[in-house]
């Protein structure tokens, strides 16, 4: 995998959840993903669908739009 | 499947392709997905990664964050 897009959106969220001071797990938690796909996620290894994504942009509390500003 | 967010996604895509007078045969085309895949996508019955989100992006001719204005 390990597309450009896929790092992006990996970098972005380790920015998001940096900003709010949360751990992997504590993001893992609040997602109801596995820590290792949030992991995954963050690396750019995983493709995640839509439904997943607006997860991220509901804990978050932002836009799809918003999150997908890579 | 048939989430809202699903339905909104297929809805945009639909309305994004109609503007540029587009079949959803030509669309396929352009996107390389089956035709097949693209009315499921516009009738919300696909949950569509990140990567194709990207190509629906990529022949818009906008960025992801306003692909993503559902």
């Amino acid at each position: 995998m390990k597309q450009p897009i896929l790092i992006k959106f990996g970098q972005r969220i380790r920015e998001l959840r940096k900003e709010r001071n949360l751990s992997q797990e504590q993001l893992a938690e609040l997602t109801g993903f596995h820590r290792n796909y949030i992991g995954m996620i963050e690396r750019g290894e995983r493709n995640p669908a839509l439904v997943n994504i607006e997860v991220f942009a509901n804990v978050f509390e932002m836009s799809l739009s918003e999150l997908l500003k890579l």
